[in-house]
């Protein structure tokens, strides 16, 4: 008898047709859009339903001692809900219910398996949304946002998932269901473990529902600027420039040439101009169109080649380019998608530090940026043989390449991870980050949550 | 020899005359402003100058077991930087430098000790601001901000305490030095720990240094809105209907008749109509005319006698009115300043709750809100002898009347404690509200932090 057989029987008793054992999906749930899978499979992937469904999979987890990976759309771009040998793959999607709206309170209670865009939709009738808006919104669950502390385009305005989350239910590796945080804007009884959850990558519990946040839609007017720059150094500067000159875009966005060249290639645009970086930004609500003209004359000053639009759709058009950067970059090759991020004013010392990594290793590295925040997207593109699922691993000169990019990104005051988390793929940088005390203290909280060690064993902290 | 002596030896063997125990000091470090005071007084006050100062008193305070308890300016409304017998009183309002001030990151690194007040006016030159606004920031430091999680009158719309720090330096209680967080707007590099100390109350490390979030000084007019009611439920009631309407004023407070009538007294105004309560409204931006008369609009409807003024002075008058909250209960006699916060929505039946309070109860409850945000400050008034420090301890009648209060508001979805913190003063109810699991788990989260359990010891979660 194999060491998960235990747990897969006790599961089947228990949950009947929500486990699923069909090669499709165990073979799925080893992999998630960061190009790295886990070893082996998973012995079953639970379809949990409801509440109950995730205590029973973790009380059968804890007393069988069998290892629990959270999964919700499988987005995420770290590796962190990557499910392998021995592991159960807890899928917490179809738990996808919004179970309240209040407008006069603005929040939102809701099952952590609902897709974001899917959520935004449904709030929009009410006239609210929730801010915390990753490129992938349409694509990957609230949960998940949850669990990585996710951000995106419009954070340095509206805020992070952190700044969006009121408090979670959380199901310990024991089974036991917390209520965690509050329904009021202010609360501060006790430690303030909502936010210890937020970002956790699913090593503190199971988050099985959310109260969220919730803002009104900005009323009046979108501006779109684009504006180009001969090389990606005077783009930065100007967006860092932005940002000193005091205004609040709603969007920054940063492209690089290699970028723009992919991007523009795969949607059949005419090629840009060699070497050439553009800054796609957007100001909204009701000073939008006299922050859009300060921006203009900021970027005009920096030597940008400005455009304003007052029009939504060309607003819009103008961003496709930038949603268009991972498919392009799947069409380069398989990429490595990083997500250093740096306080805004050394945004064009990172950039040089990208070109001197591109330089020493010889590689390219298309990069994006959100400059409003200095959370930078590089690109590592890289050739390789797919293995049996089809997954192709970066190949060592790649992470060494990456390595020399962290670094450089610690040096200038950054850190590691903006928005998508440690996972698999940055844990051996987590603690020349952290410190060594520090990462003995965050492991140390990880066991109070989880003594046994089962919730998402070999994520975040493990060497 | 006492239990302290040894502690007290060391001390002043290391830090010579940072080592204060004069009897005002040692009498001083008893109380804060929540008229409570810890029994016995400490073993010394310690002065921090210095981040080693710090370390070295933890380092004694570990090698002998001693309790520490961390003081900033002594404003806390919950007794939770009380220090008694055997205790040593930590005080870093002597760590009060600036030490970096980067309007092109939007942030300024501090040392604990400085007034909030005075951080404002030090970054006022550089068109910057911390958002957090606690009534007390004129007289309140900002690390005691940061171990409260303090709140304010602004914080519906420009955000609290937890929303505006992007890392802490933290001594331990073993004298480790941790630097938590980061200096980018994004940053999810392992478990938040900056959010877990925020709100802390002492319990977990010594605050030494904090990176906090600024924002940019908000350009534009500021409207003030006055507006009264026949009695305090219309009043709550009209203030739901704002935010309910989507109008996002910068601040919203409520004071209740009795309140009003304190208020005008001390500050010799003409008597407000018996009966009557006010809402004092401030709109601003970019849009702040037109929100102001949105305002009126929905208060207008909602039974409202409403005036608007766009002159500033006239506006700081109106809000003085509200300032002089405080100073207006201690000429009633001694108050116990309570801090519940409940969603918006409920306002109105929490107002019908302390109705009910002060009738079955037989006592008077003036109570202020800050209506945009749910919080609201019921204070019990009550007479009695001061003991030989001068400290009048509430009696149990008046426990018996917050006790079922505090109930009210937790039934009605709301938390005990919105921005003045646990302290000792509502440690007994912390429980009711987390849970007896949650309450467990805290506990032991403070264990990690702190083994020999000397950080604040009876504060938060002792019974």
């Amino acid at each position: 008898m194999n060491p998960g057989d235990d747990a897969l029987a006790l599961l089947r008793a228990e949950l009947g047709d929500r486990v699923d054992t069909s090669p499709e999906s165990l073979a799925a749930a080893r992999a998630d859009k960061s190009g790295h899978a886990a070893s082996g499979q998973p012995i079953a992937v639970v379809h949990a339903r409801d509440v109950a469904d995730v205590q029973h999979t973790l009380r059968i987890a804890s007393s069988t001692g069998t290892p629990v990976v959270t999964r919700g759309a499988g987005t995420g771009l770290a590796g962190g809900a990557n499910a392998g040998h021995g592991e159960i793959a807890l899928s917490v999607r179809g738990m996808d219910r919004i179970l309240e709206v209040r407008p006069d309170d603005l929040l939102a209670v809701v099952e952590p398996g609902i897709l974001n865009a899917d959520l935004n939709a449904a709030l929009e009738p009410y006239g609210l949304w929730w801010a915390p808006d990753p490129a992938s919104r349409a694509i990957s669950t609230v949960g998940g946002n949850i669990a990585t502390g996710a951000g995106g385009l419009l954070c340095a305005k509206y805020g992070v998932v952190r700044d969006a989350v009121l408090g979670v239910d959380v199901v310990l590796a024991d089974g036991r269901l917390l209520q965690l945080g509050h329904r009021t804007v202010k609360g501060v009884t006790g430690l303030d473990l909502t936010s210890l959850i937020i970002g956790s990558e699913g090593t503190l519990g199971v988050v099985v529902g959310a109260t969220l946040k919730l803002r009104r839609l900005v009323p009046g007017e979108v501006c779109t600027i684009a504006a180009t720059f001969p090389d990606v150094r005077t783009a930065a500067e100007a967006s860092a420039a932005v940002t000193a000159a005091g205004a609040q875009p709603a969007i920054m966005e940063l492209m690089d040439a290699a970028s723009l060249a992919a991007v523009h290639s795969l949607l059949s645009l005419p090629a840009p101009t060699p070497g050439a970086a553009q800054l796609t930004i957007q100001t909204d609500g009701a000073a939008a169109v006299a922050e859009a003209e300060a921006i203009a004359t900021v970027l005009r000053a920096a030597g940008g080649n400005v455009a304003v639009s007052r029009d939504r759709a060309e607003g819009e058009r103008l961003l496709a380019i930038r949603r268009a950067m991972h498919p392009a970059m799947e069409s380069l090759g398989t990429a490595l998608i990083e997500d250093v991020s740096v306080p805004r004013s050394v945004l064009p010392a990172m950039f040089d530090e990208i070109a001197r990594v591109e330089r020493e290793h010889g590689i390219v590295i298309p990069t994006v940026a959100h400059a409003g925040d200095g959370n930078l997207h590089p690109n590592f593109i890289f050739a390789g043989e797919p293995d049996e699922f089809g997954v192709i691993e970066a190949p060592a000169h790649i992470w060494a390449a990456a390595d020399d990019l962290f670094r450089a990104a610690l040096r200038l005051g950054g850190t590691l991870t903006g928005e998508h988390g440690v996972g698999v793929l940055k844990r051996r940088w987590l603690a020349d980050e952290l410190g060594e005390d520090q990462w003995e203290l965050q492991q140390q909280i990880t066991r109070v949550f989880d003594p046994q060690g089962i919730l998402n064993p070999g994520k975040v902290f493990a060497p």
